[in-house]
């Protein structure tokens, strides 16, 4: 499934040279990188961990205080309890393959999809056909050979393209099969490996001096609020539905990571748990809000039937043809769609693929994912999931915990049923070690059947139940035990537990493909010589938002540099002085690679009359004015109001050329 | 060391009522509750989530902004070889005993001053003095007897208190030998415990699938920024002095935790790695901005005598005294003390204490701990350490990395010395598997006996070495394979390791600890028979910044919410509406407890000419204005430009009773 990318202006997107940018300009790097580095672990330098910041805080502003949701922070370290119920110690896993040549380990269905991607294109370079470059880097190092020209028949390669187009679809019986039936080898030992076995993706520890509290690294953040259901709901007075949200990381230990960011074993999530009662179709009272949003679609059934086709459909149509299976869960890819949109993601490279299946999470009903193109491919950055009463239900049964909503009826229900009464005083004493066996067998009776044994009761003073695992199989308890009759009930309060529509942001991924998203090339545009890397992000979202440079080193600056740092830092605006020796164009092009939007250049004009100049990143146009007005243009432009296209209306240009002046 | 606990008003606090309302009102609940819950994890519920985050929010702009710090998130999981190198697999350990009776886990120091003030406080018994109450209810419970009155000599009680007064400066054995001498006994079973062995407080885990990665959970987030120094060097275009800074939880798997949020499992730390020339004294230019800061001292020649006696110095005394080692500690040591008076903490229960010699980490040259005075006694909730050049030396050792500072000098350096020049394709054949070794003991000779093995080389035409471990401890090396000459060595650059200081920030401890100095209780003020607590935190501080109260559910009043809410929304301030039944007097004492310094009431005035009132938390008076006027006093109180007083002054006093008008 690999496309080749290209750039926020259509170039061909060169991997290599954006990586190795984004690591001289420390948006992030292997961490522990002078031990020789660990897979799949990355820190964040400064314009990283800025950009990181101001996704969450857009995101933050976004969903939480939108809508009110109760943000809380819960802990990483999860007992083992907690997540036996859950589901995750025994299903949370990937399929992983071992080859026995030279112990390599691979994750079973990265491996079948390597292994037929390698195959048609072999195929298409044996037909003569264009050949899509690699555009992993990574990847592409670690074929020991070069595509081998092996022309395929035609059903083959449908077959084979249908394969891709549901590979998150098989399980490990399936890729195991796969492996068998395609004879696909490792490239490089050349061997088949082992069939597939499940291998748990959590980080295991012990908490507490003794070392029997087994626990783990929570693989999301979800559980936390789960496990606080019934306080959040406390919190919130009562009032459903309502939502809880929680911003931290979480862990996976990936079988073997790769594609830098985007398959990382600790990463920055950001979920939302948002309450709703089953009944009543799951409404949203804010859906008309977003009805007509139009939405690229990729459903369950196009994939089943080996096809990528997306459809383009209101948020509203969606729902009403039932695409989406309902108004909650269709508001919230609507809301995620939009966040998208202000953090300035390329929205010709977003879809929303359907799950299928198999493919689903154990406790999920229906699920969508929003998917960004990358030159690794469409890569899921949100997961919007219907998880059903699933995890509040386990959580419930499992501890005893109330964890339900009570509503008060408006008209009060009146039922008339058979009810059992057991007199548990002299249970006891009678039945020994089997009494709560026996009571439960008792209180598990169905309607029809407690009238026939009331009848019992009646008429032998005793009845027979059948109880398994207690004496013979059959107990017989008497009345003096035990009353059965048939009664009035009335029910002044409706008790369920809600349904969880989740959202749940990978960051990290987010951050990277955003990245892809708004790079590209200033020399391809211009026709200059030098690549030079430019990051378009927009002003809410940059790193820093303003380059400070003065002219030269001359000392009749600095007055000015200082009073144009604090009125921004004052206004909350991060600036950054940039007096190296370096040249003006050197400087700007440094901020270029970094994301900076706007630059203000301080020269012998500004200290004879004050007057500063103002500089777009990506048009490289300048205007000039003095410094409140420039510094009132720069607030409108990083808070979004305006954009640089009514600045520059609004102001007059400066055509001073960007002249090299190189200083002291 | 256990202290009396006040209020805010001075009123003796009730932890166990303030206990009650933090849950009540989900500040802070233990984690897993309904699993029974694991010591020493906490979530943090709506309330003490916005507080944290409130709390980093300020942490950020008063030292990363305004100092221009570079913020970088590293992970948490961190391979073992790297905490091996820092000392933290060999060093980082507490002291731990086991009562050989039940199996109890006891912390050596812990349990030895628990102990010690156990018999201090029966000794006050039988004498009839005045014995202060145990604050900590936990503490309370955990024993099984009551104080015994048992009178002591004046010079055990003298004895006692030294000890006390020194807790955190034993070490293991010392431990050992005080439960002996005293002969102390688990007051659970009656026993003495075993002698003290280390336990390591790191979380292990394993990392990847083959399970041979061994790692931990990081104990602070002071190594991912000393493996990235010399990147971040290169960030600050080699500019000295610079500061990192990390915001991020770290874990500690404390033997027996206790006492709620002071000693956690799992928790968010804020550090600074402020890197600077160990030469020219650890001047900081800054310095005389701070220099006036009073501070309240207790410093490591007190303790060792026995004595808890503070001092009060300006921070320019406590350096140019060498109280304090140098200016840049001392910078910080202010820094601190500045931040925590500008989150509402009372400066009267803040101490800074320095370090005894064997309590000091064992990477620390000087270390000073902001303690806070809380009902759990003085609680070290900041640490400013000079961990010297430690961890970047260590680091650099290890992997070879030059984590060092390259100073081009103005003047070159010239040296004039004796040098020895290695023919290396001789010397390995010559002398085989010893190579290494014969060659490291040549580098490591000093400038006289290179002079002597000069002349020995031109004299015999070799020279004999003492080299330990090779052949018979002497070898002989001919002239052909070294060279040793006088020669003249020219130096361009300074090449030196930076020293760091540390200011390290326990963001729950802050919190908790400022809860408790800003908690008080209006009952007993105003005479009122209920007890109603109050948490005046200052409004930057606050969790929620507005509370808005229709006088009833009257839908006249709708609209006015609506508007008033996205006025304040608009401006970043955050509001929740109560428009619940219960009175108004009700509402408001909800929000005392919440910590909300500011209300709105919407009444049937309000429908007619669209003024509000605005009510002060903490002195409960109102005034009345238009809309547009409140928005702007409630601005001026958000952002510390201007106190109650201030808008009490500016606008109208608002005199009508908080009537309890009950509504449907």
């Amino acid at each position: 499934m690999t496309t080749t990318a290209t750039t926020l202006k259509g170039q061909p997107l060169d991997r290599q040279a954006l990586d190795a940018m984004l690591r001289r300009r420390l948006f992030f790097t292997p961490a522990f990188e002078i031990y020789g580095g660990v897979a799949g672990l990355f820190d964040y330098g400064p314009p990283g961990c800025s950009l990181q910041a101001n996704i969450v805080d857009i995101w933050r502003k976004h969903f939480i205080l939108e809508e009110d949701m109760l943000e809380i922070d819960t802990t990483v370290l999860t007992p083992h309890e907690v997540l036996k119920t859950s589901g995750h110690v025994d299903k949370f896993a990937d399929w992983m393959c071992k080859d026995p040549k030279n112990g390599d380990i691979l994750r079973a269905d990265h491996f079948v999809e390597d292994v037929l991607e390698f195959r048609l294109k072999g195929n298409k370079e044996a037909r003569g056909e264009k050949v899509e470059e690699e555009d992993d880097p990574k990847k592409k190092k670690k074929r020991k050979t070069k595509t081998e020209a092996v022309k395929l028949d035609d059903n083959v390669v449908q077959e084979y393209e249908e394969v891709l187009a549901k590979i998150d679809n098989y399980n490990g019986t399936e890729l195991g099969e796969l492996i068998k039936k395609y004879d696909l080898k490792n490239p490089a030992t050349g061997v088949q490996p082992s069939p597939p076995v499940a291998f748990n993706l959590m980080f295991q520890t012990s908490i507490g001096p003794s070392s029997n509290l087994a626990g783990y690294l929570r693989p999301e953040t979800a559980q936390g609020q789960f496990l606080n259901f019934a306080k959040l709901l406390d919190f919130n007075m009562q009032q459903m539905p309502f939502a809880s949200a929680s911003i931290g990381r979480s862990y996976r230990n990936e079988i073997s990571p790769r594609a830098g960011l985007l398959r990382v074993r600790e990463f920055l999530m950001a979920e939302i748990e948002h309450f709703v009662d089953p009944e009543g179709g799951k409404k949203h009272h804010r859906f008309p809000e977003v009805d007509a949003i139009e939405l690229t679609l990729l459903d369950r059934h196009t994939q089943l039937a080996g096809k990528t086709d997306v459809k383009k459909m209101t948020i509203g149509d969606a729902v009403r043809n039932k695409v989406v299976d309902n108004e909650t869960l269709g508001y919230f890819l609507a809301r995620i769609h939009l966040f998208l949109q202000k953090i300035g993601v390329d929205m010709s490279k977003v879809r929303f693929r359907q799950h299928m299946e198999n493919e689903m999470a154990h406790y999920a009903a229906d699920c969508w994912d929003a998917e960004l193109l990358t030159s690794s491919g469409w890569i899921e950055c949100v997961g919007c999931a219907d998880r059903s009463a699933y995890d509040l239900s386990v959580h419930a049964k499992k501890t005893g915990a109330p964890l339900v909503v009570r509503e008060r009826l408006d008209e009060p229900l009146i039922f008339e049923e058979w009810q059992v009464e057991i007199d548990k005083k002299k249970f006891g004493p009678q039945f020994k070690k089997d009494g709560k066996t026996v009571e439960a067998a008792l209180e598990a009776t169905a309607q029809e059947q407690r009238e026939k044994l009331a009848k019992q009761l009646t008429d032998n003073g005793e009845l027979e139940l059948e109880v398994a695992g207690v004496g013979s199989g059959t107990v017989k308890v008497s009345k003096d035990l035990v009353k059965i009759e048939f009664r009035k009930r009335i029910e002044n309060t409706r008790e369920y537990t809600p349904n969880v529509i989740e959202p749940s942001f990978g960051i990290g991924r987010i951050l990277y493909s955003l990245i892809e998203h708004v790079y590209w090339n200033r020399a391809t545009e211009d026709g200059g010589d030098e690549a030079r890397g430019v990051l378009s992000f927009p002003p809410t979202v940059a790193p820093t938002k303003v380059l400070i440079v003065p002219l030269s080193a001359n000392k009749q600056f600095q007055p000015f540099i200082n009073k144009i740092s604090q009125k921004l830092r004052k206004i909350g605006i991060s600036a950054r002085v940039d007096s190296s020796s370096a040249t003006i164009g050197k400087r700007y092009s440094r901020n270029d690679e970094l994301g900076t939007p706007l630059g203000i250049t301080i020269d012998f004009q500004t200290v004879q009359d004050s007057t500063i100049t103002l500089r777009d990143r990506d048009s490289t146009k300048q205007v000039r004015a003095d410094e409140d007005t420039i510094v009132a243009a720069i607030q409108s432009l990083v808070n979004g109001a305006k954009e640089w296209k009514d600045v520059a209306a609004e102001l007059p240009a400066f055509e001073g050329q960007e002249v090299d002046v190189t200083v002291r």
